[in-house]
């Protein structure tokens, strides 16, 4: 028996972990083993990377350097929690994967999107979410939620200016036209339960294993 | 004008470090202007990447997360020293590059070499040096040299069995087999002065840029 991988993806602000946290609680209720991880981080050796990822200090990342930490911090998550989760038949439930290092990463960023993906390939052997949950909401209302958000407390991919999210939420709009089996765009306005009934009834469709 | 870039490479022991502040002192007397710097490491980015790589806390990295942070560390040496230091003219020489993550990430590692080197296109677009130094001991005298270091200091990497080491020595052999003309083999056994003086042979040997 093998697991389901699902992942969260989206801007900041879209509710993406409370939205997780929801999913997970439901699956439970289903007698479901589900963990709840996020990116990057999700393990000891990839939350170390992510502080490096984060930090302020200093003069920061060039692009080329950056991509391939959220590679590293990725292939550890990967081969020290996914996989092995999923091999015991847990579901993985990730805010974050992939797709958030194409939209941030690639591009603009600097690296092709077949850079990333050919990161992805060596450093985790390519493994892609069963069904990966794309989070969109108009620009006004994401900017409204971020700015009840602790701004003092903006890191660095976080506090970056309005235009750059654009370009992401753009990216990610791609992505899911280009992967429409894979993807699930899921509208994230209106309450937090209006919300995770919409996921609830994605992941009822998605067919068994 | 641009400067040269000499990189050491071989086993633990064989006397890069040494090798590498004789050269520098003696290009300087030219009238060079030289840096001196190592890998994993060389920037401020690169040696907090370095830390996670030599730390022997927790797990460790598996074989895919090392290389990409080996590649990281590398691609902000190369951004933030190398480039910069050979596009004002001066000279880098620097105490293992690629070929060092070819020869121990590489093959028995994990990897492909042709993974290995794919990383390094993404990273550091294939930045190469113009001349690399490989210094080569028998395996009875690099034992010799290495059991008269402090082995409590021993790290991750430089404290493995000596198979490991065997193995890597015969990796960089072939390398330099394969690119006879990036390559020079230089034989470490004798005095720091004998070998520093076929080194300086052999750079007076390298044609002109």
């Amino acid at each position: 028996m093998t697991g389901r991988f699902i992942a969260f993806e989206g801007g900041e602000g879209a509710g993406k972990s409370t939205q997780a946290r929801l999913l997970a609680e439901a699956l439970r209720r289903r007698g479901v083993e589900v963990i709840v991880t996020r990116e990057p981080g999700g393990t000891a050796g990839a939350e170390a990377i992510r502080a490096l990822l984060l930090s302020t200090e200093g003069e920061g990342w060039g692009a080329r350097a950056e991509a391939l930490l959220f590679a590293a911090a990725r292939a550890d998550h990967v081969e020290r929690l996914i996989r092995p989760t999923l091999a015991r038949g847990g579901w993985v439930i990730c805010d974050r994967f992939l797709d958030s290092s194409r939209a941030y990463q690639g591009g603009g960023g600097g690296l092709s999107d077949d850079d990333i993906r050919t990161l992805h390939r060596i450093g985790s052997e390519g493994l892609l979410p069963d069904l990966t949950l794309l989070l969109e909401l108009p620009a006004d209302e994401a900017d409204r939620r971020l700015a009840l958000r602790d701004t003092n407390g903006a890191d660095r991919i976080g506090g970056r200016a309005a235009p750059y999210h654009a370009r992401v939420a753009g990216a990610f709009r791609r992505f899911a036209e280009e992967e429409p089996t894979r993807f699930t765009r899921i509208d994230a306005a209106g309450s937090p339960e209006a919300v995770h009934d919409r996921i609830v009834a994605a992941l009822d469709r998605m067919p068994s294993p």
